[in-house]
């Protein structure tokens, strides 16, 4: 292993970068130590290369996981302006740590990266070397706040993990680090006693002191412009914040707060790093900036003469870039034929068919047949009315004069034309086409420069924004190169192939049959043909053992491996069956989301021990099948680690563990939240009809609510929750409905996820969410338009979404939810004020708009149901029936009715009347009316809207023969008594005045 | 730059050495990185190279001085075992660098190393390239306490002195760090900003809280067992200690508690590593020791059959080592050339003159004339008496015949012989003699391994200890080996000559001519032939400028320079005229004690501007006077660049920098002493007779008094406090007489040092010994055995000797200086009680009595004028006084009849009688006699003596005729009475019972 830190040492160095020592105070990354952190800022070029232990307390594992260390070792490399070809020189790299390239399959892999405690963010990669995260490799956009101009590029490679996959060990133990010793007898008793200090053992007061004491040394310095020791106290903290972390000693709220604190020192930090460089006058100079000098003002016209075409010609453009995010391929083809499209229509360039199509690194634009030339347009240019155009002598005036000057021809060329009965001097213009060449040449770097992706990025091209740069422009009309000039960029007639192909750059010929050309050069530049080769060779690779692969099922990670190669090389892995004993959705989950690998299954669905992985061109099979398969295996190694740990634990102690997890400073530990749940619980299931089996399901379940979080497992990969509380459960004897209980619970996870399937778990779910939700209120801890640290948003959907699906729970409201919630607080000595639950309520009742105008409701019917928002279930029926009556005109009345009455009394009128003093006849009819009618306030609105249609005539009868506000103040108090009883006894779920517009 | 630390790692790496990281907390130096202090405890093997930024926060300069970083690099290499050979190793590490060795000077110049707060110390050398330090190299002996075994040899690279004498710049910034970029380029603002937060601007208070916390998670971890996480804390504690000592924030006191609490941390995390690898089963193995497996448990004896030689032959026997420190080089030779003589003189080898000579790597016995064997020898041996030997038959006995047996002999070859009158059988015994080359394989080894000095040490041998390691014996009897077998160690016929020869191990033919063989090899073996070279060079040198060499005066560093090389191989350097602005003194210590260069001098005794330094051996003479200007022109810059700065400074403004420094936490800082000393000097000065220049010199340099220790020089050099306050006072325009008080106030500095030369500056001198010996006293901080770090000894030492030799300043007592002394302290509010005062006083005699013990002076002398002592010039002159006087008879009777009153009367008797009851002659003559001589308690002995003579036989005969004790006891006390005042009358100052037995 030292032997590959001096390698790259000297790799690095020999290209002109300074190598400096890793930092001395711990940092996390590479990335923090100054000659990162603080050197990307400002105008000065920095090329730096360096070894850092990196260190990250809550990846202490007392040297007993194979593949987590509380100190792993990273090389960090930066490179201050980008080079150009950052790529290329890092795979020179790998080969000079005695990688074979072409063997091997490594790729590029969609991966940004923030840090929002040190206010920086990039685009980039994790570059895989066979399924292995051997490297980031980010450009830097933002660092302390600053948009960091030149850009620089971020190369970090992660030594263990390379260093395993070469060595072939599965445990960082096992590495042999230098002749004759392992990295585990040089290490392995720092990795434990580091793992006990950070996991068991660092003293949590002591250690708040220390954050509170750098953070003040720190400011101070900034006080005194002394960014190089403020910068080192930033770090402190920063690790301080780890260990504290990593001791489970920081709530949500104080690790919102710690990060605020940090990122207000690293933003001041920066500027003031920035301010004192230039003070300084820059010492190590400032980057000039490529393509932007002198005769480069005018990008868009290329200067060479245009070459004219005798004929018609297909053109070919393509744009070559680094690899783009998968999902960007797609739409950036999209978004490029759609543009070129637009462009061509705009001109008179004839043209035939234009296609599109894409891998991760090119999009390519072909249009049949273009026309050699524009053809020449006539237009009329209007000039002065002819009466304003000669003097009375028929001479040409002034103006006329003018306007024949303005267009470059002699009065005697002018005739007259008419427009809107007004005659006017014209003149005949010929515009004269232009050759396609020149058309296109403009029109292409239009295309590239106004190209836009959903997160675009700088490089660096001075003047270039997109997800990822762009590195070569290919452009031919038939043979001839069209000359497209963006910022930094030319077009040419070569393009790039496979970066390990003998000759990586090649010359294209012609632009006809380019896609032919490609696939000469191994590319499958066509996605739905990529896409088709992978299902084939997917399905026919699973058929090899019996299996199958779900290409419909996983169609979206089917169109992500699509655009992660150019050219796919499917290959079956295996790895051991003993790894199945551990529940398939941890499985699928890892070959899924961290692997890009498709789950492989038997005819009747079950998982197989086997995995398809799509590797990128040609390589060695058999080593790119070992690497991915020795990855899956460490990555279910560390899961399997978990579970098995897990395993050992009873549920009661896991239980007893999450008083150990702090919830929130304020609000004391997950214990004590999972205990507010549970009398939720209990209570939201006073009023549901249960089965005594769903019952004992969920008082159990409410028992053991929340203990998986307790888990190693779920600690590690926190979306496992619920998941493996009913693996857990059941493996300790729970019954299969507790099981459900404790998986629905966590239920919806997110926007499109599922709802509980069960009673029991629906119950907790509600009791979970309500309790969150009244708890931050009563906190204040409301959610602002960009943070929602505790997922609040979430949380009520989730309400609202359970609500609106279980007719079981129609006893239960959001009002009843929170009161229950707010008085179990209030029991926990929480203070909770009245408007805390009004604001919570009224922030869960705005989710259901939300929802429901997502769902494209008319906003007048959200409007005219929120009354009834309170039980979502109910909600949604009355706004069902509401819509399906909009076209009825009785309906349509009635609500006019309605309506009219509302407009009428004032809101405060009691709905009581001395009938007694109704006696003119239409006062009786409605009287009667209203009284046959009965009290509909709590029913309904479909039902009402059968019943009271017979209201609408003697309403209208009412308004038409009674002056409602009589001079008698006893009578109009019983004439708008009775309006105000019809009011009070139609269905409270209805603001029917909102109706208004709706059915208007 | 960044290449010379590659090339570094490449060849450690290279030799076996596994490569670590710089460690991620902030270190002051690569020896307190885990990897060499922790690894070097216990017996397993390390063989480890590193680079270290090592902070170093009072060497902080902003960056301004060429020579000082508050961070510079250190490389580190550990070696364990001691592979036997680490100089050529190291020597062979520089040829990587690109220095050729045989054209620089390379030597090993003894410097030990300690670190107190680790609890670790080892010997070894700082390694001179061309006069300048460029490699710490060290023995490693003992760590956190530790002694250890086996040895590590620790090799410390000083990597930017290297470069910077590599590269050929003067100051750090301008090393060329990478291409293109120079260091001050890459870290000059990190420099000055840390220098800031160092020197100015870090949070004392903050720190201190930083320092206790640090120290309570040491604390805690090694509660739990874990040294690698304490250790960590250690390192913070000491690296806070050090941030607070550069911001002057570390008291005496502090600065000793810190130290002990840091040091104890560090046993206790030494202790746990050790026994924690002992726990885990040695994971790196176990050092296996050399030379002690099974045959060669008899160390001693060598195995192969010893050879015989024909005749006499001269006996060559070389101790090679590694170079000893210089005077060892003296001892060592005298030492062997004594057991040689000693060891021969026990066997009965004969032999002619042995003589011995030395340098710093071999010590060179020869014997002239050794016999072939020893002769023979005859020996009686007594056997029972002749009565006892045969019975009543004259046959012989049992014992007979037990004693024949047991000398195996017949009885018939008994005789007898005559013992003090006794008869005894004797039988008569041949001793063979034995061999020379036995007789010498023997003694050799014996010398060898009784070999000692004064601070020994070990390395890879298992056996020998040393004050360096012994690394090769060469013994030749003639042209015959003498096998010696010591340890590891056996002799052969090869010696070690130049490491940089081109065949630095050579094959010596025979012992005779030996130092002629040597010289050959450029080695003169002789010291004083050295000497003798070394003195003619530099004097031909010197003249060669018309200057001279005070190789008299300068004999002490003409004896060392001589035992730093084997082959004086003197050159001239010069230095810019400019320096010579500096106060000479600063400049000659420059050159002695860190250069050992010889000054240069006119005639008049002026400096001139040039120096000797002696290489050792060949070398290109322009390289190495290059390097050597170099070294002392960095010396001398920064020595004028305090001296600039500090002439920039008023006085007033240095003595109010006097606040800034603590002196000691309860006690102030040094403005407050100062004030002291300046109070306490006017009270003083009132007794004495002054001058009016003396007067007002006084009075000025106590308002200056101690203003120097605020200059950037002293801060620097401490040993040039007075020096540098009579520098700067007369440049400041301050009379020369104030100067020279200023000067002399911090005489004595040490026990031989120069005592004040004007009567100012020894008042001064006293007000501050008494300040700061009351003071320390007052808190209760006396000087324990061994520790005393305030210097107490010495300044009580001081007070002495000043007094001593002071007649004018006769009036000054120890008792008076230190009320006046207690009273400026009370005035500051500080308590000090009059036991506190007692204890000072008494501390102060207790110097006086030692130092006239130290002059041999009997005790009872010096008990007798222990009275006196609180006057030391009186008690100096009174015990003069008795030693004259020690003689005479009349003199000693009197002290005969004074020493009988003491006898008999109580102590607490009063000094009155009654004369009317004193009636018998014998009284009335005593009487009379008292009366005539008067009282004499106050006046000198040598008076007292003259005049009390006439006391003698009123006294005898008092007590001849009167019987003290009589019935009556009114006459009873009369008597008495009379007696106590003699005593009352004789002087105070003397004992009289104590010269009791001092005349006896």
């Amino acid at each position: 292993m030292q032997d590959a830190l001096l390698a790259l040492t000297k790799y690095w160095t020999d290209r002109g970068c300074l190598m400096v020592q890793p930092f001395n105070t711990e940092v996390g990354a590479g990335t923090m130590n100054p000659a990162t952190i603080l050197r990307v800022l400002g105008p000065e070029p920095w090329h730096v290369a360096y070894v850092e232990p990196s260190v990250r307390p809550d990846d202490a594992r007392y040297g007993e996981n194979p593949n987590r260390l509380q100190t792993h070792t990273q090389f960090q490399v930066i490179l201050k302006p980008d080079p150009g070809d950052p790529q290329e020189i890092y795979l020179a790299s790998l080969e000079a740590l005695g990688i074979d390239i072409h063997a091997h399959d490594i790729r590029f892999v969609e991966d940004n990266w923030a840090s929002p405690a040190l206010g920086a963010w990039g685009l980039g990669w994790e570059v895989w070397l066979d399924g292995l995260e051997i490297t980031q490799f980010t450009y830097f956009q933002q660092a302390g706040g600053q948009t960091l101009d030149p850009v620089s590029v971020e190369i970090t490679y992660g030594i263990e993990r390379i260093i395993m996959a070469l060595q072939g060990v599965s445990h960082f133990k096992d590495i042999a680090y230098a002749p004759g010793i392992s990295y585990g007898e040089a290490f392995g008793q720092a990795e434990y006693e580091m793992s006990r200090y950070y996991l068991d053992d660092a003293d949590i007061e002591a250690n708040r002191r220390l954050f509170d004491t750098y953070a003040a040394e720190a400011e101070r310095m900034i006080a005194e412009r002394l960014p190089v020791p403020a910068h080192t106290y930033v770090l402190k903290c920063s690790h301080t914040f780890n260990v504290l972390d990593s001791r489970g000693a920081i709530s949500t709220t104080e690790r919102a707060k710690a990060f605020a604190r940090m990122r207000g020192l690293a933003r001041e930090v920066s500027a003031l790093w920035t301010e004192r460089r230039e003070e300084l006058g820059y010492p190590l100079g400032v980057v000039a900036r490529p393509g932007l000098d002198g005769d480069d003002a005018e990008p868009l016209l290329p200067d060479a003469p245009m070459a004219e075409l005798p004929g018609s010609a297909p053109l070919l453009f393509e744009i070559g870039t680094e690899e783009l995010p998968p999902h960007e391929v797609t739409n950036t083809v999209a978004a490029v034929r759609s543009a070129v499209e637009r462009k061509l229509g705009a001109t008179r360039l004839g043209h035939g068919e234009i296609t599109a199509v894409g891998t991760p690194r090119r999009v390519v634009v072909q249009v049949d047949a273009v026309e050699p030339r524009e053809p020449d347009a006539d237009r009329t240019v209007r000039g002065p009315r002819v009466s304003a155009a000669y003097d009375a002598d028929g001479a040409p005036t002034k103006a006329l004069l003018g306007f024949a000057r303005g267009q470059n021809v002699d009065v005697s060329e002018l005739s007259t034309g008419d427009f809107g009965g007004n005659e006017h001097v014209v003149v005949n213009v010929v515009d004269p086409g232009r050759g396609a060449v020149h058309v296109l040449s403009i029109l292409l770097a239009e295309v590239v420069s106004e190209l836009r992706s959903e997160k675009n990025m700088r490089w660096g091209d001075p003047a270039l924004s997109f997800t990822r740069p762009i590195r070569w422009l290919t452009a031919l009309l038939g043979e001839t190169v069209v000359p497209v000039r963006v910022s930094s960029l030319a077009s040419g007639r070569s393009t790039r192939v496979h970066r390990t192909a003998a000759e990586p750059v090649v010359t294209v010929p012609t632009a006809a049959g380019y896609l032919e050309f490609l696939a000469g050069h191994g590319i499958v530049a066509d996605g739905a043909r990529r896409r088709a080769a992978v299902v084939a060779a997917a399905s026919s690779l699973a058929a090899g053992v019996d299996g199958q692969v779900d290409t419909e099922g996983e169609a979206g990670l089917v169109d992500e491996i699509t655009n992660l190669v150019e050219e796919p090389n499917a290959l079956l892995g295996a790895f051991d069956t003993g790894y199945l004993e551990l529940p398939e959705q941890i499985l699928t989950t890892v070959m899924r989301k961290h692997q890009r690998y498709l789950p492989v299954r038997a005819a009747d669905g079950t998982l197989l021990p086997y995995f398809v992985a799509v590797a990128n061109g040609a390589c060695e099979a058999d080593v790119v099948r070992a690497g991915n398969e020795a990855v899956l295996r460490a990555r279910y190694e560390d899961a399997a680690f978990f579970w098995r740990a897990d395993l050992q634990v009873p549920l009661e102690q896991f239980k007893a563990g999450l008083s150990k997890l702090t919830f929130e400073e304020k609000l004391g530990s997950m214990a004590e939240r999972a205990a507010r749940i549970e009398t939720i619980a209990a209570d939201l299931a006073k009023g549901v009809e249960l089965s005594s089996a769903d019952f004992s399901a969920l008082e159990r379940a409410a028992a053991l609510a929340k203990f998986d979080l307790a888990s190693q497992m779920v600690v590690e990969l926190s979306s496992l929750a619920g998941v493996m509380a009913r693996e857990y459960a059941v493996r300790a004897g729970e019954s299969p409905e507790v099981g459900q209980a404790l998986f629905d619970m966590e239920l919806p996870r997110h926007t499109s996820d599922a709802l509980p399937s069960s009673l029991a778990g629906a119950v907790l779910a509600l009791a979970d969410r309500f309790d969150l939700l009244m708890a931050m209120f009563a906190l204040g801890a409301k959610p602002t338009g960009s943070s929602d640290p505790f997922g609040l948003r979430r949380a009520a959907l989730g309400v609202v979404r359970i609500l609106r699906d279980a007719p079981a729970l129609s006893s239960v409201t959001v009002d009843g939810g929170l009161a229950v919630a707010a008085d179990r607080l209030r029991a926990q000595g929480i203070e909770v004020g009245d408007d805390a639950v009004a604001a919570a309520r009224e922030f869960v009742v705005a989710r259901l708009a939300q929802q429901l105008r997502d769902e494209e409701v008319p906003a007048d019917f959200v409007s005219a149901v929120l009354p009834g928002a309170d039980a979502p279930g109910q909600a949604v029926a009355t706004l069902s029936a509401l819509r399906s009556r909009s076209g009825d005109d009785g309906f349509r009345s009635l609500v006019a009715a309605l309506q009219r009455i509302a407009r009428i009394v004032p809101a405060d009128t009691a709905a009581s009347f001395d009938a007694a003093l109704l006696t003119e006849p239409a006062e009786q009819r409605l009287v009667a009316a209203v009284s046959a009618l009965g009290d509909w306030s709590g029913r309904p609105v479909d039902e009402f809207a059968e019943a009271a249609g017979a209201l609408v005539e003697p309403v209208n009868a009412f308004f038409d023969d009674i002056l409602v506000m009589a001079d008698d103040p006893a009578v109009r108090a019983a004439r708008l008594g009775l309006l105000a009883t019809i009011s009070a006894h139609s269905p409270r779920s209805v603001d029917w005045a909102a109706l208004d517009t709706a059915l208007g």
